[in-house]
């Protein structure tokens, strides 16, 4: 008799039954059988916590969940969860604080692990809720917090586990990486895509949370817990989004080799910077070398690149948000703590939240972004007029700045003309104040465009 | 007080010390504190068995081991596995039966996990060895077996484990990809590239463990099995190298916008294929359309492409085989191990080694090759004469098989001449009527070349 015959089921309190908690039912049923032998247990959700009972049984029923054991409905999630005879708790009502963080301590009390989606919640208040779970003897799981369709919480946490980590590379917002793989191949501004993206449903009426790297942030957060074990600090984060990016930097990325992506970038000791053990925290768009495997990652998709210091370079890819991968990365979790629960006290051997417990977090020294070293792009736009390739180099000779490429294509003459610049690696300061004077010509006739471009070492 | 100064370490007795015990010693050594925080406990090898006594201990010293405490050494392998006071064993001996046979027994006997980078082991013996380890409850740790600096077995028994897998196709086997780049990008044959691999370390002495695919088909039988939950059966693989491939293949590969790899495929029920439920195994060349992931993966890496039925495609690429991508892999086993060692039981709910029970295996049919349907490359080299063109297209049509492209470059009148045609998808079975029918004109000077295309949907 195999032993998913004879374990008793992992019953599931799932709070929440939107897009993802609909999906994760739906996922659960469709494959109940091979998950439960993969998990050696049957998994059930055994009690519901959502704002409208009648719209909540009628996505359960459209899902086919078993019709003669339905789920206890709770209208109130904290309650549910305090009260229901389950063995654990999936979250995916989202927020960073209110019901979800709620649910979280109460499950986390009761002793029970819990699974999330919710990068907003851990990333704000992920410290607390890992010292909750030592304390309770249990385990969150986040699979699904980033990057669903890549188990890369999984490969960082377990996978690498024997490895110092020194950078984490994402493109980790797929609407952000839609719209700029959009902008390259098909030559078309930022504003008009992002009116595109929010018809096809990609990107959201008030876009803000996608464009302007929040989601992001959210998300490399994480990743850099884990990978560094520290603790999450949004604070820490230096985030610049896509808003300001036009057509013609990602032409002249292309033109000069790179393509143009917003990325999430956790790095040790940033290459060449005055700290050697600091951290280098960022959301930015930046120039990616096109033979980088994560230059090529186009649409919705989402990447990471991660490198270590025994295993070298590994690349990850795969879908980011979305019903679909996020509910199998929630699964993965519940699978994991099911297993775990087959044997008394299991859940005691689960990973930290962080890879390691709340009292070995590091706080490594946070590298100010105009200490970051690296090489760069200038895009300015300048009336051309006698002198003004002259007042350009002499405002990044003053700072010490050394050109790599300059491109300027051919024009009528008295237009107003944008000079292409990339130079060697310096600091971000410097470039800062070369910025801030070639401003101040009188030839400039636009804001210049600062870009990383980033090694590829 | 941490949990790791209270937790009794992790005792490991290791089994070989060549190339990847020695890799697995310093890095065990080195990131010792890292590792301690993250397993909870510190892991120690206390134990190590060797064929020379004097070169172990010289080889432990070389990697700063610590001296204070140095491991036991055993000269028989069995004898300290058998006898050692220890938590779990790492076996790096190599060989599909032999010694690592009965170190690999002989620790699940004792309830011990048992740790290896050892893919022919697993491959040969791993249905019998699942079974002792679910009768000990105990378990084992294969991540070193494929692609180590990938994640990838992990990735699929764990991360991935809510999906119905559709497919895997894997580039697994560095020497042959070292060879198949360098013969794309410099232009140089077979034979050649070979020869420079062999003296750059890349390729043995004999290489046909590599370069004729059973290296490949060892690992995907592995990767096929988790996928899948079936036994791993290295007689249902059909299995092609890389010997005969030219150097005019990889041109006219990349003409007509593909690359040309070694590729593992496991595949259910092959695209159009007679049956729906049936598997295909496969190691062989193919021509791997450019856009997709795994076509730009060069070198001595190693990637995996996987589809599961709920979170669509995920590409994964790392380094595969050396010191430090297997000794980063083995000691993410041995962390999983030494973590779920912290509790009474725990290894009870580690992973079974093929995903599910050994009971609970599939026995899904196998595809024949003949029945495999996919769109095909065609190299023929004819002698330009009248009518060769019209016999070719003739053989075509009598085996049912319809052209996509052909290629005929310029050459002078009554040389030999290649002719490169491609195929709208079709059985196997066709082309290999085709072949032969082609084969029979007199007009052919050489050995046609028939290559699978891969689907990129």
């Amino acid at each position: 008799m195999s032993k998913n015959d004879t374990s008793p089921p992992f019953r599931i309190a799932l709070a929440g039954l939107g897009v993802v908690g609909g999906g994760v039912a739906k996922l659960l049923h469709r494959n109940r059988d091979l998950i439960a032998a993969r998990a050696g247990r049957a998994i059930v959700i055994t009690d519901i916590a959502a704002r409208d009972q009648a719209k909540a049984m009628g996505m359960l029923a459209e899902h086919s969940l078993d019709p003669s054991r339905p789920p206890r409905y709770w209208s109130d999630a904290t309650e549910m969860v305090a009260r229901a005879d389950i063995d654990g708790v999936i979250e995916v009502i989202g927020g960073a604080g209110g019901i979800a963080l709620a649910v979280a301590e109460q499950t986390l009390r009761r002793g029970l692990p819990f699974v999330t989606a919710n990068k907003a919640l851990l990333a704000t208040h992920g410290v607390a809720l890992a010292q909750l779970a030592e304390q309770h003897h249990t385990a969150i799981g986040c699979e699904a917090a980033v990057a669903g369709g890549i188990p890369i919480i999984k490969a960082l946490r377990e996978g690498l586990v024997a490895n110092r980590i020194t950078s984490v590379i994402g493109i980790l917002n797929g609407t952000c990486n839609y719209i700029l793989s959009a902008m390259r191949s098909r030559g078309i501004d930022f504003p008009e895509i992002l009116k595109e993206a929010q018809n096809l449903g990609y990107a959201e009426s008030d876009p803000s949370f996608d464009i302007d790297g929040t989601d992001s942030a959210h998300k490399l957060c994480l990743l850099a817990a884990m990978a560094f074990g520290m603790a999450p600090n949004l604070n820490a984060l230096a985030v610049e989004g896509i808003r300001n990016l036009t057509k013609l930097d990602c032409q002249y990325a292309e033109e000069l080799g790179f393509r143009l992506k917003l990325l999430g970038l956790a790095e040790r000791a940033a290459p060449g910077g005055a700290s050697d053990d600091g951290i280098s925290l960022r959301v930015l768009p930046a120039l990616v070398p096109e033979n980088m495997p994560i230059a090529s990652v186009d649409g919705v998709l989402n990447a990471v690149l991660v490198r270590g210091d025994e295993v070298g370079m590994s690349f990850y890819q795969g879908r980011g948000a979305g019903a679909e991968p996020t509910a199998s990365a929630v699964l993965s979790d519940v699978v994991d703590f099911a297993r775990l629960g087959l044997v008394n006290g299991g859940l005691e051997s689960a990973r930290p939240l962080f890879g390691v417990r709340v009292a070995e977090l590091n706080h490594p020294p946070i590298i100010p972004p105009q200490d970051y070293v690296g090489a760069w792009y200038l895009r300015l736009t300048v009336r051309d007029q006698p002198g003004v390739i002259a007042d350009i180099a002499s405002a990044l000779r003053d700072h010490g700045v050394s050109l790599e490429t300059v491109t300027q294509h051919r024009h009528h003459p008295g237009e107003s003309v944008p000079v292409v610049l990339t130079t060697h690696p310096c600091r971000e300061g410097q470039m800062r104040g070369v910025v801030t004077a070639v401003s101040a010509l009188p030839a400039m006739t636009a804001k210049p465009q600062l870009l990383r471009i980033l090694g590829d070492a």
